[in-house]
């Protein structure tokens, strides 16, 4: 069964909303509150909540609900599921917690053996939701999400909550969040399946401690026609005792699972910031190469992204002649025309858009990472020079560009001015050479 | 001479000052008007500058004066200095460009020849300027940083402009920023001496690309009583390329300087990121060992943070029985009560004190890590796990601690709740990992 009636339902019926600001029923039922379609708190307590009527059974409800969102205490968890079945419902999300991980295996069975029963699919249980940000879905209690292309699928709920902070922080937008919890029913492979076929999802992001269902989810990933980005919790033997077994998961050391993932195409990231920062890489097109020319205009900024390239096994590409006369002609005399480019601090912004298109043209360059730092004279500001790389990949974007523009404030306008182009800013030099890293690694597949 | 003249200074001449606000010698002036002792523009061209009188030359001014900072084109800046000699002014910023770096090596050897004449240390020329937050000394046209005890050196202008607003977003606090452009006269060595004296500094950070005067960097380096933490740009042979050369030049590859950097306790840093969350660990007591103790409410946090801490060779430690008992008795029933200790999301700030307290009771744990996430349930803030922490520190505190409440702006006040009590907080849980990790590394020298 397809997983629409989870990211795509026109009604959604909340077992256990209410109007306790205290309780996550309270939290959830108030979060979906800007999805479009109809939504209805269902509690035996309440009469209303939020000056909606409550019912006090989901089978109450004359109209067709599509999904479920249970907050109910675990125990109540299987009748409830009885009512969904009832009611004809396909599609359950179980936040509560206090099933397998809190060593109660026979109860989760119980509720999942009802789900089978009755045709409901069921992300959870002990997880913190579900949202769908063009849909205007927050079936969580965690705030709202930025609208953007990345799904992002997380099995520690907590630490998929702090993250979702983490990304409206600094402005990364996502298409769906799944907590997935104890991955009753629906697991990593029914996810990245239905992901593949997901048209507002452009990469897809995973935070991994243990897969009961290895071989399907190394296949499924293999099967994407998407980018898929990993990080993988337990990779030591410290963190991987500090994982809790999970039974038929798939073993071994970090090694064991580089290997399993470079195969099934899966990239590998070392953290929450690295996951992100390649993921948001793929607004651009795809790379024919590993030759990297650097476009700065601070020698230190060539330099260091001169230094992570390599640690990143990219190349510091040789450029063409014709290029180095052209840059020649377009740039100061005391500007650096080999690979990394440094138009030193005076240039502006259409030097940037001149030299950038020069560079377009080079047949030794695949990628272009743009360094941009505080101009050293006064009155000049970033946004000319985020402008003159705009044009340039308005009129040749044949080739993916990164860009640095890294200088907290001084960076703000010129960074947004970038990402509504598609073109994604990194507020760290590592960053826009680790997303360069990551086009080049899925484009040599 | 001892470099007090620039940092602690009573009086300071800008020539160079204007009121053009296109120029940086305007910038410089304004930014400078915070600090409490006298400064005085010189501008042959102008009557005033922000009101204040401005002088033809540096020479009428009737009073001391202390330090100046130079903006004038390249070719005046001889007779500058020789104005300067005459007035008996013993310390000078030269931000102006145009010398070595431009391949005027003559006119910068002319310039250093009438300085070392007249008594007088130059920093740069061709730099971006010094800082001294305590005095409220901003001599750059960038903007104020954050008071604080981490010193910043940098060698690339630019870079070191675009990391003081990255620190300034941070909230992270520094003592001095030194812009060291050519190093001409005073260079590594000279600021590390002072430094090393410096009550404002406890911790001292440098970006280097080329140390023309090795030997006597790594001397100064190994006699500090400080933490120094170096960011080397030119790691890699491609970076090395990027750098333009300087004669002299401590050469070698990466292991050459890792190794000579490791020798004389310098602790190196991968990118600013990691430079700056290693530099503010150096406000906790020192370990005595590398067996780390996690008290986590977020399972995920203790696996990640266990990958992380292996990778940095730290030891995820084996607690005492008497600490399993203890926690076992203030915990529920579900908290993971070995290491990594997993108070579960429930735990409330008490908890994460009392757990904290019988932690730092435990001899197998040298170091603790504190990570809070979101807590799932609602009307829960972290400010009381935060408080719990604090609480611990001030009890007990014969241990370091650091500690990664990462959710963004939820984590707000508990971050600052906690940097106020001079705990670092990191909003990554790797940073929290290289916090540890510096400490020892310091503490191992």
């Amino acid at each position: 069964m397809s997983l629409d009636s989870f990211f795509d339902p026109d009604s959604i019926a909340v077992i256990g909303a209410s109007n306790n600001p205290k309780k996550l029923g309270y939290e959830v039922f108030k979060n979906l509150q800007r999805f479009e379609g109809d939504t209805y708190p269902v509690n035996v307590n309440e009469d209303q909540v939020l000056d909606r009527k409550a019912y006090n059974n989901v089978k109450e409800i004359e109209e067709e609900i599509d999904l479920a969102i249970l907050i109910v205490p675990a125990k109540y968890t299987p009748d409830t599921m009885r009512d969904l079945g009832e009611k004809g419902v396909n599609a359950a999300v179980i936040i509560t917690g206090g099933f397998k991980e809190a060593g109660r295996e026979e109860l989760e069975k119980e509720v999942l053996d009802i789900a089978e029963e009755n045709d409901i699919r069921v992300i959870g249980p002990n997880c913190v939701g579900i949202k769908n940000t063009h849909k205007k879905i927050n079936g969580t209690f965690i705030k709202e999400a930025k609208e953007g292309n990345i799904a992002f699928i997380s099995q520690s709920g907590a630490l998929g909550a702090a993250m979702i902070y983490k990304t409206v922080d600094q402005d990364i937008g996502l298409s769906k969040f799944i907590s997935v919890g104890n991955m009753g029913d629906v697991d990593f492979s029914d996810l990245l399946n239905y992901l593949d076929k997901d048209d507002d999802t452009d990469a897809i992001t995973l935070y991994i401690e243990g897969i009961p269902e290895g071989r399907e989810f190394l296949k499924a990933a293999k099967k994407c026609s998407k980018p898929v980005i990993a990080l993988k919790g337990g990779r030591s033997e410290a963190g991987s005792k500090a994982t809790s077994s999970h039974t038929g998961s798939l073993a071994g050391s970090h090694e064991v699972y580089n290997a399993a993932f470079k195969q099934s195409n899966i990239i590998t990231a070392n953290n929450f910031d690295d996951m992100f920062a390649m993921a948001r890489a793929f607004s651009q097109p795809l790379p024919k190469g590993k030759n990297v020319a650097i476009l700065t205009n601070a020698g230190g900024g060539g330099v260091l992204v001169s230094d992570k390239i390599d640690e990143l096994d990219l190349n510091l590409t040789d450029l063409e002649d014709k290029t180095i006369e052209q840059l020649k002609e377009v740039l100061p005399s005391m500007a650096a025309v080999t690979n990394p480019i440094d138009t030193i601090a005076s240039a502006r912004g259409e030097d940037y858009e001149k030299s950038a298109k020069i560079l377009m043209d080079d047949k030794n360059v695949d990628i272009i990472i743009v360094v941009c730092v505080v101009p050293t004279f006064a009155g000049m500001d970033e946004e000319e020079h985020a402008e003159g790389i705009i044009k340039a990949v308005n009129e040749k974007g044949n080739k993916p560009v990164v860009t640095a523009f890294l200088a907290g404030e001084v960076s703000e306008k010129a960074s947004r001015l970038l990402e509504e182009e598609n073109i994604p800013n990194y507020k760290s030099l590592d960053g826009a050479a680790l997303a360069a890293s990551a086009l080049f690694e899925y484009s040599n597949k």
